[in-house]
């Protein structure tokens, strides 16, 4: 059995969806895997990992329409705000969406389906250097 | 260790939650298999993975509401449409539910709770083939 | 290859976020386990596991209002509602929230963030004994 454990580090500038699915392949292509399952965690509550469309940018736009609609940035609303505005929805968002994420390893490659990316989905503001747990087990 | 991996293909007709828990328990009753983790993956972004009570039937409806009420098909609120109406709520939908569920077996079953079901949350309108690809790793 | 099985019960009593974080780490602690994968899987459908933030407890009380914003306990919204006015409220935010989620293990410990609790959300007033299914395979 291989059993793997690495960090992905990420920078990421402001919110938005920022599609990591290359990076994924890079680390698939270079690890001598076949078969088995790969997860994905985020080691954040203010960013969130999701698999979503990636053929349209208008879906990344309306994505980020929609959760800023349903969450608003209003802080007369939430008791938690050190951070800014954009503090407490963040971790709604995180909570809406994904921490961990388990896609399969298949003839060298993850399986995903025709249009599916893997995306980070920030939801911060400022600047941040985002680590992700990439950890697989399998042949 | 158990290292396995097969797509299986479900058909829907239309937007609404089909249960699969046969489906998948026939999946592992077939296997040699006798403890381990079950993940499933389904390869489309606008149908989701659930795991909901599986006792009344007005559930089902209930979320089919809520979705529909959280989530308007209202294409003036969306950039994107190609596909009509239910197109970009479908991802939104997706988003917000699962793409990936990882399920432990023991003593050759899933451990389910007693009103746990497995389901397809299909967001289109149109009949679709629906791809899940199924792994387990174990014993 | 380590392939282990256990349940864990926590006990609830009413509504809210529950760290489990302690629970889970003298579990890992207790096992002779280094490196892999640990699968959380909560036996229920109103009650969900979620990563958040653990240092303000003034995020925990957002996250209750914003849910019980977004999925009003109004009987009239609802065809089910058997248990109470909380019951099909609690599977909504099930359904919005995780069933299962995998954490890596790394140098026999998890691979939490600086910031990330483990945590039960309960959905329902009423008391509740919980089962969380802990998998792990790995070394």
């Amino acid at each position: 059995m291989i059993n793997l454990i690495e960090d992905l580090i990420y920078s990421t500038n402001g919110k938005g969806m920022y599609e990591i699915t290359d990076n994924i392949n890079n680390w698939v292509s270079k690890k001598n895997i076949t078969q088995g399952q790969l997860n994905l965690f985020i080691q954040h509550t203010s960013v969130s990992l999701t698999i979503m469309e990636n053929a349209s940018p208008d879906v990344q736009e309306d994505i980020n329409r929609f959760f800023l609609n349903l969450v608003p940035e209003d802080s007369s609303l939430y008791l938690h705000g050190y951070e800014g505005n954009d503090d407490m929805p963040a971790h709604i968002k995180h909570m809406l969406t994904q921490t961990s994420i388990t896609i399969p390893i298949k003839n060298k490659q993850l399986t995903l389906g025709t249009w599916q990316g893997i995306y980070l989905f920030e939801h911060r503001y400022n600047p941040h250097k985002r680590k992700i747990s990439l950890s697989f087990l399998g042949n």
